[in-house]
C-alpha cells in the first residue's frame, strides 16, 4: 500500500469513528481513561523497554543531550503520564454543556451547546508523552486523533498507542479513536496536512520551525504556539516587594518554558530601584542586557541589540528598558511582543485597565507571575498546546476548547414571517 | 503603484489601525454609526446614481437577470441599508463584554474577555449592500475590513464606501476603518488571501464556486458557507397540523435561501400521511421528486435519483423519501446534509434529543421552520453569513462572533510554586 493510501485510510477511520465517539456519555469516556491510566502504570517496564531503544538509538545517531532528555522516560515520568490521566477524568464532560441559551420574543428556545470537533491531527517531535496527552485530552472532548510522532520516539510512542488502543477496547469504546502513522516517512506528514476531507483541525507541537512550516503547507486550520515573548512591566505604583518576586519568578521559575519572562520593562518614574528590582537576579547568575541606563548600574551588564527585544532566550538571560510610563509600556510589547502572555505589576487599577485594553496578547496578567500562562494553572486540566492565534482558541488549549458548537432551537409550530 | 503594493499598503493601513479601533467606546462606535445611517438616506440619489451606472453596464454586458436583480438598489433598498445599521446601534457593545470569570483555588482571579479579531478582509460579489451590512458589523466588533466588491457593482459599492468613509471622518474615528481595493483586476484578490501578514480572516460572499475558489487559495483562515440542505424530518410523534405548515414555510417562505429545506423525510410509520403533508405545497406548484413510494402517489411526483439527496435546488422542488423512523433520518441526513440546518416535527423529547445529539449540524429545530437559520432571527443582529464550518464560528455569524477573547488575571503577588 502506498503511503498515500495509508494515510487515507487512517483519515477515513477516524472520520467514519468520529460519530461514534462524539456520543459517548461521560461515564463510558472516564472509565476508559481509568483502564488506561492503569494499564500505563502496569506496562511501566514495557514503555521504558520500548523508550530504551530509542535512547539507544539517539546515541548511535549523537542527538544533542536536551533532545535525548526530552525523549527520556523514567518510572516516575511514567508515573506523571498516568496522573495526568487521573486529572482529565475529574475535568467536566466539555460535550453537551451548555454555552449560551435564551428565548426570543416569538417564543423560539434557543440552546447553544458544545459538540466535538471531529478529527484532530496531532503532529510533534521527541516527546513521547504528548502521545498520551494529546489522545486523552482530545477523547475527552468527543473527539478522535491521528497521531504523527517524531522518528525520535518512534518505539515509544508506538508502545504507548498499544497500550492506548487495547485499554479503549477493554473499555468497549469504538475503533479509531487513537490512530499512530505507521511509517516515519516525511511524505506521510505531506498527506496528512491536505488530508481536509477527514480531518478538521492540526496541532503542531515542538520547535518552531517544525510549526512553522506545517502551517504554511496545512490546507486544514492550524491551532498552533510560536514564541513565548513575554514581558513583565514594573509601573510606577509597583509595589517593590511584589515586583521583585514575581519577576524573579517570571524569569527563573523554569526559564526553558514559553511563558518565561524575557523583557522587563520598568517605568521611567521609578528606574532608581532597578538594581533593587535585579539584585535576586543577578545573585542566581542571569545575564541581564540592558538599555543605556540599565547598562551603566553594573560592569557585568550587557547592552541590548535591537534583535534582543524580540528574542525568547528560553535561557538565565534577561533583557532590560526604561520606558516610558504605562503608555511606553504598552508601544514597546504592542511592537516586540508574540502575543502570549504579559504581566503589569502595579497598585493602581485604571492603570491596569489601560494595560490590559491596549495590548493584544492572549493573557495579561496583574501582580502575578507570567509562568502562570498554563492550562493546569487556569483550572483548564491538562493542555495540548498555548495557541498564541486568535481564532477559535487563544491561550492554554485544554479538552474544553478542541469543541464546536450548535444550536438546539425549541418551537411549537413556528413558521417564519 | 503596482497591484501587489497597492493591496500590501491597504493591509498595512488596516493593521495599524486595528489597535485603535479596538479601543473606541461603544458610544464612540454608535455614534459614527448613526452618522452613517443618516447620511446614507441623505445621499440616496447619488447612490442611485451610481448604482444605474452599474446596472447600465450589466445591460451592456448582458448579465442574467437574477444578478441583474441582486445588483440593484431602490429607494426602499437603501432605507433598508439605512435601517440595518440602525438594528446594529442597538447590539450590545461586543467588546469587553466578560464571557468567564472564576478564582483558582490560588486566589487567581480570572476573567476572559471578548477583544476584536483585527483585520478582516471580505470578497462579495453583485450586491452593494454588503459593502454597508460587512463594513458596519465588523466595526461594531471594533475591527477593519478590506472590503473586495465584484465589478458588477463597482460603481455603487465605491459610492456606498466614500459615504461611509466621510461619515466616520465627521464622527472623529481613526482612519482605514473600511477600505475598498480599488482595482477590479483578479490579480487583486490573489495577493489579498496570501496576505496573512495584516489579515485576519477572510469572509466570502457569493456562490459556491467563489467561495470554494477563495477557501482553496486562502493562506489566511476563511468563515465560508458552502450549501444548504436543509431536512425537515416528520416523525411518527409528529402533530400532522403543525408538521404541514412547518414544512410549507420551510420550503415555500423563500425557496431561494439558504435556509429553505431541500428534502422531506417522513418515518415510515406515518406513511400514509404523506399525501396530507405535501398538499399545501402541491397546490403552489411545487415540484415534488420522490422515493418509489412517494412516487406512486401522485401522477405529477417525479422520481428521485441519487443526485437529488445532495442537491440544492433554491426553488420550488422538494425531494421526499420514506425512512426507517428517527435513525433512518439520522442516518440520511448525516450521508447527505451540508450541516446547515435541519428541523424534526416531533411530539416526543426523547426522540429529539435523539434527532440533535446524532446529527452534526449548526442548527437543529424542533416543530419550527429551517428557515428561522437567520442571524436577525437568532437575535444576533445584521449577519455577515452562515458558516457551515466548525471552528471558530458556526451557523449565523454576527458582530458577536467576529471576535476572539483574551484572559485577564488578577492576582497579588502570585508567584508559580
Amino acid at each position: 500500500m502506498s503511503i498515500e493510501q495509508i494515510v487515507n485510510d487512517l483519515g477515513k477511520n477516524a472520520k467514519n469513528a468520529a460519530r461514534s465517539i462524539a456520543i459517548l456519555s461521560n461515564e463510558e469516556k472516564n472509565s476508559a481513561l481509568k483502564i488506561l491510566s492503569e494499564n500505563i502504570l502496569k506496562n511501566s517496564e514495557k514503555i521504558l523497554d520500548a523508550n530504551k531503544k530509542d535512547i539507544d538509538n539517539a546515541k548511535k545517531n549523537s542527538l544533542s543531550s536536551p533532545l535525548i532528555n526530552r525523549l527520556t522516560l523514567s518510572a516516575t515520568s511514567i508515573e506523571g503520564i498516568s496522573k495526568s490521566i487521573e486529572d482529565i477524568i475529574k475535568l467536566p464532560d466539555p460535550v453537551g454543556k451548555v454555552l449560551e441559551k435564551w428565548t426570543q420574543p416569538n417564543g423560539l428556545e434557543f440552546q447553544k451547546i458544545a459538540v466535538p470537533i471531529g478529527v484532530i491531527g496531532v503532529i510533534y517531535e521527541s516527546r513521547p508523552n504528548v502521545t498520551v496527552d494529546a489522545t486523552c485530552i482530545a477523547m475527552k472532548a468527543g473527539n478522535a486523533v491521528i497521531l504523527r510522532g517524531g522518528s525520535d520516539s518512534f518505539y515509544s510512542s508506538n508502545e504507548l498507542v498499544k497500550i492506548i488502543n487495547n485499554s479503549f477496547l477493554e473499555a468497549k469504546l469504538p475503533n479509531h479513536i487513537t490512530q499512530m502513522i505507521p511509517t516515519v516517512d516525511r511524505e506521510a506528514v505531506n498527506y496528512l496536512l491536505k488530508m481536509n476531507k477527514f480531518i478538521d483541525i492540526i496541532i503542531p507541537r515542538g520547535g518552531k520551525n517544525l510549526i512553522k512550516k506545517i502551517n504554511k503547507e496545512s490546507s486544514i486550520p492550524v491551532i498552533k504556539h510560536l514564541d513565548g515573548i513575554c514581558h513583565v512591566f514594573v509601573d510606577q505604583d509597583a509595589n517593590i516587594e511584589v515586583a521583585k518576586k514575581v519577576l524573579f519568578n517570571s524569569k527563573m521559575r523554569r526559564p526553558e518554558i514559553c511563558g518565561a519572562t524575557e523583557t522587563l520593562l520598568i517605568d521611567g518614574n521609578i528606574k532608581n530601584y532597578a538594581s533593587e528590582l535585579l539584585e535576586p537576579l543577578l545573585n542566581v547568575n542571569c545575564e541581564i542586557r540592558g538599555d543605556e541606563y540599565i547598562q551603566k548600574l553594573n560592569n557585568n551588564f550587557i547592552g541590548a541589540s535591537e534583535e534582543d527585544w524580540s528574542t525568547e532566550y528560553l535561557d538565565k538571560i534577561l533583557s532590560v528598558k526604561i520606558v516610558d510610563g504605562v503608555e511606553g509600556a504598552i508601544k514597546h510589547i504592542n511592537k516586540y511582543s508574540s502575543g502570549h502572555t504579559e504581566a503589569i505589576i502595579t497598585e493602581n487599577e485604571s492603570t491596569f485597565k489601560k494595560f490590559y485594553k491596549n495590548i493584544d496578547s492572549a493573557i495579561i496578567l496583574k501582580n502575578a507571575s507570567t509562568q502562570f500562562a498554563d492550562g493546569g494553572e487556569f483550572g483548564f486540566g491538562a493542555e495540548i498546546g498555548i495557541s498564541t492565534d486568535k481564532l477559535h482558541v487563544r491561550g492554554p488549549v485544554g479538552a474544553a476548547h478542541l469543541t464546536s458548537f450548535k444550536y438546539i432551537v425549541h418551537g411549537n409550530g413556528h413558521e417564519r414571517p
